[in-house]
C-alpha cells in the first residue's frame, strides 16, 4: 500500500486519523536477529569495561565507536556521515520519506553496554532489513546515534541539534568536568559540516527503544513497555540560614538551627507527598548537607533538594504548591530562614498516541506482554517529541539495573524489542 | 586561723563540714588588675591571629607561650617547671597545702585570647598576690596551664595526665590530624622528666575559671556564673541502609531510601527531646550525610549524629532509651535497616557543693550579679573533678561568641573573675 498523503508535518493528527490497530499482516521475521545482537555485542568492545563499556562522549573509546557505526551504515546501504556535533546518521536512499530510528552511543562512566546504543543498533537492524526485503522506498528508515544523551558535555546535545534548540552560546560556555567546552571537544574530534536537522519534508515520526532502566517491567512480567510520556521533572533548592553555636553552651531556645526546619520539611514530604501524588508521580530528597557538618556545632546553614516527577504538569504545578505553601509556614517561625529556588523545570514530553497504539498493537501481535507506562528517565525523546511524533518502546532490566556495569537484558527480550520496532515501521508504512 | 586537719582527701566531705558562706573578712582588693591584664595581653602575642590566637598545642606559638609562661611563673617566686607532657605548672614555695588553679594556654584554630588562657593567668596572679601579701604558708596556689585541653592531639591530656589517666599506649597511638602522635611532640618539643601528678596529700581543691563560651551571662545580665557541673555528652550515630536506585525509574513501593527513616528520626528527636528534657538539658543533630547524594539517586546510605548532654545521668539515659525505642520502631518498618553505635559517652562532672557556695559567697560579697548554670562545654575540671573537689567560674562572654577571633570580655568582668577567685581561695584558707 503507497504511503498516502504526507502532506507535511501535522502533529499527531497524521496518526490519529488512521487506524493502525488490529493490523499482524507481516508474521515472518522482520530482522536478522543473529546480526543485531552481533553488532551490539561489536559495539560494545568499545570502551569495554567489565561487563559493560566507558563510553563518555566524545572519549577515545567513543570516537572510535563512532567511526565503526558510520562505517557499519555504509556496509549496510545507508547515506551515512558525522555531523558537526557528532551525531552518526545514516539515510535511507531513494526514501521519500522516512521514520527516524535512533537513541545514543554515548555512555556514563562505568554504565551498561545496551542503555541507547540497543536503540541505535535497532534502528540499523530494522533499516537494513526493510532495504533488503525492498521495503524501504516509501518509507525508509534513517538512523542515529544522538550525541551526548548522558550530558556529559550537555544532556541530549545532539538531539537538540537535530531540533535547532542549540544556540553558538551553548556550544562556546559549556563544558565538561574537565573544562573543556563543546566546541573545543567537536574540534578534537575532527567533525565538520552543516548540522542534520529535522527535515518536516521527509522526517514522520522519531522512534526510541531503549532499556526500561527500572525495575517495573520485570515486576510485572511484562516484556514491552509501552511509554506513554518521559516525565517533567521539578528540582527545587531549599536553603536555609542559621547561626553556628556551641552545641553545649547556648541553650535551646536561643539556637538557629538551620538543619532542624529541613529535617520537618523532608519528614513533611515523605508523609504528605503520597497524598498529593499521581499513581506515576514519583520524588525523591537524595541531597542534603548540613554546615559546618559537626555533631557539636549548630548547624548554620543547610541546603536540601526535592525532585518530583510526573508526565502531568497540573500535578507538578499542584505538588510545587504545596511544596511552596510548607516553606512559607517553616519560615512564619521565629529563627526559621528558608529561601527556595528551582534548579530544574523540565517539561514532560507526551508519547503521540497513535504510535502508543501502533506498538501495543505490535506488541500484541508477537503475543508479547505489555504495558503502557511512563518513562522516569530522560531519554532524546524528550527533546525530539515536542518536534515530531514521537514513540518509545522499553525493553526490561535484569534486577531494574542501569548506569552500571551489571546492567542486561535477556537476548529474547532485545530480539523480541527490535521485531516489534520493526512491525511499528510496517504499520507506519501501510497506514 | 590556721588550715585545719587537711587529713588526705575526703571528697566533697571536707567542704561540706565546714561553713564556707557568709564571710567577707578581706575588703581590700586582692589581686593587682594591672599586672593581671598586662600578662593576659602579653600571652595573646604568642600566635596572634587578628583579635584572637592560632595556639594549637605542640605548635610553635604554643612551645614559646609556655616558655614565657614558665619565666613569669618564676618571676613570681613559684617553684616551676614544664613536666613530661608539656603541663607547666608554679607551686607556691613552702606552703603544706594548695589549691590548684589553672585551665590551659593551647588554643581552637584561629581561637579566642581569652578561653583558658585567662584561667591560667587567674592562678598565676592569685598565687603571686597571696605570696606578696604572706598569704601563702597555709595554703598556697599551684598555678597550671595544662597541656592540649583542646584535643589537636587528645582532649584534656594534660589534665588526663595530672590525674594519671594517661597510659603509654594512648601516647603512642594518638596522633594529630597532621599524623604526629604525642610522643612524637614531646620529643620535638623536648619535654621530659616527670609528669606532674595530682598529689592527695598537699592539693586540697582545683578551680578553674573560663569565659562562659555561650550566651547565658549576658542574656540574664549576670557577671559571674557558678558551676553546677560539666555535662556529660552522649553521642549517636545512626546509619541507615537502602539501595541506589534511579530517583525516577524506580516505583515508590518499590524502594529502599536510607535517608527517609533519619529525616523522620530527626524530626522526632527535635519535636519530641523537649518533653523529656530537663531546663539544662541540650541537643544537636550537626551532622547528616546521604550517599551517593545525589539529587535524582534514591539513598543508598545514610548517617546522622544526635547528641545529647545534661548534667544528669539519668537523664542522659532516659533520652537514650527514648531515641533506641524509636530507632526500634523504624526498623519495623519494610525497607528500613538502621544501626545505631554510641560514638561518644562523656560522663557528667558535677562541681563540689561547698566550692559552688564558697564561689556564690565571694561573688555576692563583691556585689556581683551570680546564676548557676551548668557548663555545656568539657573543661580539664571534668577530668580532674572526678579526683580532687573541683569548682569552676565562669564569665561572660560577649555576645556569647568563643572559639573564634571575635570571643571576648570586658576588662571589668575579667578582674572580677579574678577578684571572686581570690576571694574564694581565702574562704578555703580560713574555712
Amino acid at each position: 500500500m503507497p504511503c498516502l498523503a504526507w502532506a507535511g508535518y501535522s502533529g499527531l493528527d497524521y496518526f490519529a486519523r488512521r487506524n493502525l490497530l488490529n493490523r499482524d499482516l507481516y508474521d515472518m521475521p522482520r530482522i536478522n536477529a543473529q546480526r543485531l545482537m552481533s553488532d551490539l555485542r561489536s559495539l560494545a568492545e568499545f570502551g569495554k569495561f567489565g561487563t559493560g563499556v566507558d563510553r563518555i562522549s566524545f572519549s577515545p573509546a567513543d570516537l572510535e565507536a563512532r567511526a565503526w557505526l558510520l562505517g557499519r551504515m555504509q556496509e549496510a546501504g545507508l547515506d551515512a556521515t558525522i555531523d558537526c556535533v557528532g551525531n552518526v546518521r545514516g539515510l535511507t536512499p531513494g526514501a521519500r520519506r522516512s521514520v527516524v530510528i535512533g537513541s545514543h552511543t554515548d555512555s556514563v562512566p562505568k554504565g551498561g553496554w545496551l542503555d541507547g546504543a540497543m536503540g541505535v543498533i535497532y534502528g540499523l537492524e530494522v533499516a537494513r532489513s526493510r532495504m533488503e526485503s525492498g521495503r524501504s522506498v516509501e518509507l525508509g528508515v534513517d538512523v542515529v546515534s544522538f550525541q551526548d544523551e548522558e550530558g556529559s558535555y550537555f544532556p541530549c546535545l545532539g538531539s537538540r541539534s537535530f531540533c535547532d534548540e542549540l544556540g553558538d552560546p551553548d556550544l562556546e560556555r559549556t563544558r565538561a568536568a574537565t573544562g573543556e567546552s563543546i566546541r573545543h571537544a567537536i574540534a578534537r574530534a575532527g567533525y565538520g559540516g552543516a548540522p542534520w536537522r529535522l527535515d518536516r519534508s521527509r522526517h514522520v515520526a522519531f522512534l526510541e527503544a531503549h532499556i526500561e532502566q527500572g525495575p517495573r517491567l520485570e515486576a510485572q512480567r511484562c516484556r514491552i513497555g509501552v511509554v506513554t510520556g518521559i516525565v517533567g521533572i521539578r528540582r527545587l533548592k531549599i536553603s536555609s540560614d542559621g547561626q553556628a553555636d556551641h552545641a553545649g553552651t547556648t541553650p535551646m531556645a536561643m539556637r538557629k538551627d538551620a538543619a532542624r526546619p529541613l529535617f520537618e520539611l523532608a519528614h513533611r514530604v515523605h508523609a504528605e507527598f503520597p497524598k498529593l501524588a499521581s499513581l506515576d508521580t514519583v520524588w525523591n530528597i537524595g541531597s542534603l548537607s548540613i554546615q559546618p557538618g559537626a555533631a557539636n556545632v549548630v548547624p548554620s546553614g543547610a541546603e536540601m533538594i526535592v525532585e518530583w516527577r510526573d508526565t502531568s504538569i497540573e500535578k507538578l504545578d499542584e505538588i510545587e504548591q504545596a511544596l511552596m505553601k510548607w516553606i512559607g509556614e517553616l519560615n512564619q517561625r521565629p529563627g526559621v530562614a528558608l529561601a527556595s529556588a528551582p534548579i530544574a523545570r523540565i517539561k514532560p514530553t507526551l508519547m503521540a498516541e497513535a504510535l502508543q497504539a501502533s506498538i501495543e498493537a505490535s506488541a500484541r501481535a508477537e503475543g508479547a506482554s505489555l504495558m503502557r507506562m511512563p518513562s522516569g528517565a530522560g531519554h532524546d525523546a524528550m527533546v525530539v517529541g515536542h518536534h515530531l511524533p514521537a514513540g518509545m518502546v522499553f525493553i526490561p532490566s535484569i534486577g531494574g539495573r542501569s548506569h552500571d556495569i551489571v546492567e542486561d537484558t535477556s537476548e529474547e527480550d532485545i530480539v523480541l524489542g527490535c521485531e516489534v520496532m520493526a512491525s511499528v515501521v510496517e504499520r507506519l508504512e501501510t497506514a
